[in-house]
């Protein structure tokens, strides 16, 4: 699935990227068939599961699944695997980490890694995972004081100041990492808390070539060979933490059929989305989007071409890029299929007309219109829109920003500076993990040109950001004589105060207070039309609710969310596709590409190869309701047995985003007896394999 | 230089590509600076190389040139190197030809080919040669009949109907082709009559990863170290035809400094341009282009992935996309360059001052007004236009056209169907060259996706052209549906007639029908408007005549031009950047790359290594004035020696579509020696290298 180049650049980028690039986290609610879902765990789908599959969760069961899953706050899901804090995921979701703790000499991220003894792993510079311990409707709290009267800003202000009053106060109280998330775009708000790990180290990753064999080509395709894995272990006072709630390993993992669940975070989906907002995504913000990654795309590889430590540095944003490439060209090309938005048109039809029927739900229809309405002012204002996606700029535009949000009250600050996110700021912030300034130049570089194209040259905007320079002269001066590099730079410039970051010589800082107006009254405009919209889509929802019942899930939020399906093959071209992969499989896969990039088995696979019955499954595919942030997700079995991990959907999948369909689309999973017989076998890892499930 | 991806398609697909994408063949004059300048060989620079450099050429010398000259109609130039109908060009001029004659077992493009008889020389499936014999005034002809009560309607079809009759006319005295080329934006018309050879058949051509060795990381970089070369025979009445005029081989190559020509055919410039179409150019067209080739590069990146045999495929495509895509990067970096467009602006400022004070050129400054409403109407018009870009697809669209315009008469009809472009029209029609049917398909569901993208899923249009299917889906129906990749069926079709062709079930044929009428609106209108921006630019063109001077020499129409210059190496990022490398430094830069992709040099290269002296020069760069179409130009010394073969330009004279630099700008060749010696040592080919020059 890979949605890292989404939620990867820690937290500060993170939101950046929330608002500026993906800017539609209004969420709401459809009606529901087969297995679809990403479902609550506060609200598990109970009576589905009994009806379809005569299998009755009880909270025991909920409440040990929930507090057995980990959140990575870059971007991805995870599970405790041991009682002294192993932590599962996909190596695609540790990959920013293993590049952070690679060097020239030590290439963690392609060559693999393996401690022998807790002394060897290596602390990630700056991780921070998440465990979700409880979850409180608070929705009275957040709408406290909001009444028919206020504007929609005014409403916004004060949601805003309720949310951060609750969350600190909840912090305060409980010492717990408190989120109030957004729940049926604005129907219910429930307050999540976490118990935070910020000692991550890391304890095994396999090579990135049989990680990530087959490469792009293989991406979001099936049969897949992946041992898309790595395993952290967590540690409170410098000892390996307790971690009491972990998954038991199955011994054989799941078989055809089996009925399976996937416990994880799943970002964002827009399946409430109005014809309107769809055809917005279709007609102009993907094409825009795909438009903004393929520049990207070839401008890493042109940077990856100087030389192997230059790909080295480019690799990891460039996988991320070409895989959010893929995916979006998925999920266009299942919204350009007439037939898709056909069905799209045909169930809103249905809904409005049952809305004009009822009386109670006029707001509906009003809902409508206004959506329409932002989908125009969004199409106009998308292609003045710029983005300065740079690490460093980042990171300098933070500081700019942070500057100006501290003199307001916490409540009323754009949400990343707010009180209660400071420590997971700062934790970005003053990262040591490397910066690369030959790699941040040629990136902006690219996007002070395609600031010039968007704006025009004569821009004044344009004009005072290149100061008389082409766009790569001026990136060059910039990066030259910027400090920002040094974190400690960074922590010092920070504590000198608000007015040593106006008045700073920094050229990095000072093209961030050219840029931040303009990058700010994006995010303003953006936030308003958030607003509007999660307003309308609670007035959609709640005639959603009022027509087809509330036994129902809102859209993703990169909370923790329940799927459930089974293990099931499919049809494409005319083929059968099996559900299974094996071993020996990748052998031939590998035979078949000879000598082609992303096609070449590591050396612990080719020469222990012989230790492994071929027929040892590999990946399988199944039908749950996951997307982007799924990935690292355990798959489990009823009885809480780990069968499998996932790391990717096929590409009929993509289209989830927009709607679930299970006649092609599925999610992949590395199967619990790949990573075990391969820990076993192929990395001399006995002691770790043993370990895992214990 | 590698401009093929402008201009290779064949005639049919290069007119459309010129009108379509490139769209601003309007052409005119600047005033002249250094060795700035793409003389006409019917008014040479006499004067300035005189003052200059003392040297005087006579009309033998520039007629003895002209003729030893050889245009590559697929896009590129070429000389005779010997009385028997020798050719030579560039590897990437060729590899059109390279890639027709080469299949899944005989790979000519990357393994190279070696004619041992004439007996073994290759065949070219459709390449037309054309040798220049004579240039004509013809403007007063052009213009008969033009009078000022005329709309530029009129004008425009009277004035084709001209040129029409005068080629035709030409054309069945001389049964030469004979082609009118309007130079100065209009000022003036010149009929160009050359000798076309059509049996051309490959001699020679080395290994492709030693022709561009360095790949697209090295390309317009220096220095550089590319074999960029082929060598192809033309034929008459299946013999070896005879030459008389031809270059001779320099036994030792240029010095240092050495004044040096280069007679060959500049494809486009604009330096005639207002500072209101290079903004165009510089926020709308560019930016548009770079957004389609990269787009067109990653679906070539992609379809590559599948396979080695989709990689050949794709390969020729995506280098000439590549190189395109860094080309506009470079022109678009210099416009971006504020320094570039304020020194424009000052020059432009300067004319219109002039313009001013001189009641006589009163037409000048309507006609800067005339040209800025023009990138008005081409802005608006570019986002929402759409290119169908394949070549089958191509194909099809020349057959639905030529149905429409055969019925009007040749001088009405759109340039390609004129009577007189007939023979070059049915050659690529008719052409056996390879088509690969998965490669096509790939391309048109990109180019169909595309068109949705660019008028919204719910357009008319759109919806007719998909017919119910996804773009993918319905180009897997089309591609599979259509007889057209069989040229013999393509024949009958034509054979059968207008009905045939309208009534047509070929679902290739249909979409054709159903594209048309936008395609066709599109190529009008852009016609309109480079016909208004001819009569302005040729009204500004007199402005500068009149303050200038008339000494100087037109945009470049990818007819034949000569340059001049010397012999210079250039300072980048502070450091000395040489005028020559070697042979040794190929295998230097081998090392400094090891193990990356186009940085392996051939066999034939590594296992020979010491047969040759490692301070053999291999690539040279001077200052003459060139641009994309001079690849495969000869490079001459004053006694018509031929010393290198232009193959590139440096990233810094990118910028030459709008002004000549020689502060950095250079033109890259390849060392006469270097291809002469290496025939000889590296692979085992005396007989072909002694009879070069002779």
């Amino acid at each position: 699935m890979k949605s890292r180049s989404d939620m990867r650049k820690g937290i500060e980028m993170r939101w950046k990227l929330l608002v500026m690039v993906l800017c539609c986290w209004s969420l709401g609610v459809t009606s529901v068939n087969a297995d679809e879902g990403m479902w609550l765990f506060n609200d598990l789908p109970v009576k589905q599961l009994k009806q379809k599959y005569g299998f009755e969760p009880d909270q025991a069961w909920a409440e040990k699944l929930m507090r057995s899953c980990v959140r990575f706050n870059s971007g991805g899901s995870a599970s405790f695997v041991s009682s002294n804090g192993l932590v599962l995921t996909n190596h695609h979701v540790g990959a920013e980490t293993l590049h952070k703790l690679s060097t020239p000499e030590r290439n963690v991220y392609e060559d693999g890694f393996l401690a022998r003894t807790t002394a060897e792993e290596l602390k990630a510079p700056d991780l921070e995972l998440n465990q979700l311990l409880s979850i409180e409707d608070v929705t009275d709290a957040v709408n406290a004081g909001i009444t028919a009267d206020l504007t929609a800003e005014e409403a916004l202000t004060k949601r805003r100041a309720n949310i951060a009053a609750i969350e600190q106060k909840s912090l305060d109280e409980t010492g717990l990492r408190s989120d109030v998330v957004t729940l049926f775009g604005g129907g219910k708000y429930h307050l999540y808390r976490y118990k935070k790990y910020t000692d991550v180290r890391l304890v095994f990753s396999p090579e990135a070539s049989i990680a990530f064999f087959g490469g792009d080509a293989d991406n979001f395709e099936y049969p897949r060979y992946c041992l898309d894995a790595c395993i952290f272990r967590v540690y409170e006072n410098d000892q390996p933490a307790k971690t009491p709630d972990f998954l038991k390993w199955s011994d054989n993992g799941p078989a055809a059929g089996e009925l399976v669940f996937v416990a994880g975070n799943p970002g964002r989906t827009s399946r409430i989305f109005t014809t309107d907002a769809l055809r917005y995504q279709r007609d102009h913000r993907m094409p825009f989007m795909l438009d903004f990654l393929r520049r990207r795309e070839i401008m890493l590889q042109q940077f990856g071409l100087a030389g192997p430590e230059q790909a080295r540095r480019a690799k990891d944003d460039l996988f991320g890029v070409q895989n959010s490439r893929k995916a979006y060209l998925g999920m266009l090309g299942g919204l350009q299929d007439p037939a898709v938005m056909a069905d799209k048109v045909s169930r809103e039809n249905q809904l409005k007309a049952a809305i004009d029927r009822d009386p109670k739900l006029q707001g509906a229809a009003a809902a409508y219109s206004t959506i329409a309405e932002i989908q125009r002012q969004r199409t106009s204002a998308l292609r003045t829109s710029i983005s300065m996606n740079s690490q460093v700029f980042g990171l300098a535009h933070t500081m700019v920003q942070m500057v100006v949000e501290d003199q307001k009250p916490s409540g009323s600050r754009l949400p990343p500076y707010r009180d209660s996110a400071r420590a997971s700021l700062e934790l970005g912030l003053y990262s040591d993990a490397p910066l690369y300034p030959d790699l941040e130049q040629a990136i902006l570089a690219d996007l002070l040109g395609r600031l010039c194209e968007i704006r025009g040259g004569d821009d004044p905007l344009c004009q005072e950001v290149l100061n008389g320079l082409s766009p790569v002269e001026r990136a060059r001066e910039v990066i030259a004589g910027t400090s920002l590099f040094d974190p400690q730079k960074r922590r010092e410039l920070v504590a000198a105060g608000t007015d040593a970051v106006r008045n700073s010589s920094d050229p990095l800082i000072q093209l961030a207070w050219i840029l931040d107006p303009q990058l700010r009254k994006q995010t303003e405009m953006t936030e308003a039309w958030s607003e509007q919209e999660r307003q309308a889509y609670a007035k959609i929802a709640d005639a959603l609710f009022a027509v087809h019942g509330d036994s129902t899930y809102p859209d993703a939020t990169f909370t923790l969310r329940l799927a459930f399906g089974t293990v099931k093959g499919y049809e494409e071209d005319g083929r059968e596709v099996p559900a299974f992969s094996t071993i020996g499989g990748a052998f031939e896969h590998e035979a078949n590409h000879k000598g082609e990039e992303y096609f070449e088995l590591p050396e612990s696979w080719t020469k222990n190869r012989d230790k492994l019955d071929p027929q040892t499954p590999f990946n399988f595919v199944a039908t749950p309701d996951i997307i982007g942030g799924n990935s690292g997700s355990p798959v489990v079995n009823k009885n809480l047995e780990l069968v499998g991990l996932i790391f990717d959907g096929n590409i009929q999948s993509l289209v989830a985003d927009f709607m679930y369909t299970d006649k092609q689309g599925r999610c992949t999973s590395v199967h619990s007896s790949a990573l075990r017989e391969t820990l076993r076998h192929f990395y001399d890892a006995s002691g770790l394999a043993d370990s895992l499930g214990k």
